[in-house]
């Protein structure tokens, strides 16, 4: 016979709303009164049922993640952070990458939340950047966190770990104009990203603080890959007078950039400065090694789900009803490596 | 007010156990039942309960992936595979990856079966060559499918899907005699990783076939990392007579091997040649790009998935009681890029 909730309740002489606290970690409980239930739980071998808990009212012990990224490290590194937490407080983790460009998309993540009947939901770009999708998920009355670039607080309703994207850029450029660069170029990721948007608005605005004239022959659009990478230095290269520096969208476009001008001969750092952006294994296993932006994902992705997780605990005991998950702000660190240093290069020619 | 499956039934004028079955796609309807009851879900906007589902009875709708693996991609292409058959027949995918040498190991996953009322199990290595995982969830009568090193089916008393990997070494052993090398080094991966064994064997075996003399000094025992590229490429350089070709355990050792040889000055593939295995985006991306063999990662998961569902529809429609889910085979093709092709370079100094 298999333990019930009630039997632990019995055993540890409390009632059957403490045992659910304590089941459901919800912090509000006396130590000693957690000591005698725990003792419980082990004496009987009581096993909670994630399945059984889902349908207890509106109690549900999963979390789902929603994600569109070509990138393997990014999506396990979001994965990792989001595990961290789970398995801290008692969650499992369903994950759903989809498509942002499918035209079934909001179906898709319609039907996945009313079918495994979610406790919430964290939501990495580009589709939580996606308004279509949010009003859905509002309708279906989901709590969800969304990681996004910007920094604005101002523009959004919900929920959101922002990651300051634009300022992170700016940082990389006024780095390449320290090493004395003044033709600098930039290789953009996808467009319906928008860390696009926000990397090249940080590019702009350090051009010009530092009265460099943008040149719009030194931008390149393309995707978050090693081949937009690859076609962007063969153009920028082919110009009548190439960059003497990139600045890649992130390390895979700029791990391209660096195979490309390979091929041609062209020597990085001395005759060709490249950086990325984000810190993945990419950035450190190239060669040069990238000079790039520490984006801490794992942890990024940690405090997403910790945040939602403390504000269902916080609606499962009634201390918070309507109150809303607190806005969390990351900003990613420069990070100097070879592909940028001129220190070890031949004095130029005059 | 919600639809409910017996309001299906009702308007669809099929029995219960009918709607039951195609919700649960079990494939035995007739096409113009399976049509009136999918017009009748439509009209009614009827949402199957996941949760509701795993209570009812046996019948669960979630499988797991356990698996513990550096590497992203490798985890990624799986975890893709394994969600497109999920998306096909209507189950969700929860992960959990753990740590082999973790002391709880046991208690983890038995504890994430009995939480989450899992339909079953998928499983990568090396959990999944571990013999006490195996006997914990044999105990806990749960639905699993391995994927391991290895082609012995005699070994196995458990659903397996065997890769090749000893034949698909010894490939690449053979294309590197043939293109002149006799002093080939190994640089192996993970020893609780069966994978590193079998392809090590592969390694001795095509050696021997040629009668090539196994040097000891040509070994190098590792992890599945690029650190261990690099720090067994060093090693083997600053042998007296180092070798003049490497065969690394995956591309992720291979992109290091060629880290190590380029700061060294030592050519690839003129001076020295280097194979990889695996044919992750590792090996297209480094200069030049790796000869390596072929898995394909994500068709071995999916067929993984699938046959453990196909088990699954069987049971529940009582037409396999007992029957065990088939082996499956898979060998990695070799597949022959720059790294290892000595066409264009200089003729050898005599």
């Amino acid at each position: 016979m298999k333990a019930t909730i009630k039997d632990v309740a019995e055993l540890a002489g409390v009632s059957f709303k403490t045992v659910s606290r304590v089941i459901n970690k919800e912090g509000s409980v006396k130590p000693e009164t957690l000591k005698k239930v725990n003792d419980a739980i082990a004496q009987l071998n009581y096993q909670p049922n994630t399945a059984a808990r889902n349908l207890a009212g509106t109690t549900s012990f999963a979390l789902g993640f929603v994600y569109d990224n070509p990138n393997a490290y990014y999506v396990i590194d979001m994965q990792n952070g989001i595990l961290d937490e789970c398995r801290d407080k008692g969650y499992e983790l369903i994950i759903h990458p989809c498509s942002a460009t499918s035209q079934n998309i909001i179906a898709e993540i319609t039907d996945m939340v009313k079918r495994s009947q979610l406790a919430g939901l964290i939501i990495s770009p580009p589709i939580s950047e996606m308004p279509e999708v949010l009003s859905a998920l509002d309708q279906l009355n989901i709590h969800y966190v969304r990681i996004i670039s910007g920094s604005d607080e101002s523009k959004e309703h919900s929920p959101c770990v922002f990651i300051h994207d634009k300022e992170a850029a700016a940082n990389i450029i006024e780095h390449l104009i320290s090493q004395g660069h003044q033709r600098i170029a930039f290789i953009s990721g996808d467009k319906d990203h928008r860390s696009s948007d926000e990397r090249k608005q940080g590019y702009l605005d350090a051009l010009a603080r530092h009265g460099i004239e943008f040149n719009p022959a030194y931008l390149y659009d393309g995707s978050y890959s090693f081949e937009t990478g690859v076609e962007g230095a063969k153009y920028l290269l082919g110009l009548d007078e190439p960059p003497t520096a990139i600045f890649s969208c992130n390390d895979e476009i700029a791990a391209g950039a660096l195979f490309a001008a390979r091929l041609q001969g062209v020597d990085v750092p001395c005759d060709m400065a490249i950086a990325g952006f984000e810190d993945s294994p990419f950035s450190r296993q190239t060669w040069p090694k990238l000079t790039t932006a520490a984006q801490p994902t794992n942890e990024i992705a940690r405090k997403a789900a910790s945040g939602l997780i403390q504000h269902l605990i916080g609606l499962r005991s009634g201390r918070n009803k309507t109150a809303a998950i607190p806005h969390q702000h990351f900003q990613p660190t420069l990070l100097v490596r070879e592909s940028t240093l001129k220190e070890a290069c031949p004095e130029p020619e005059l």
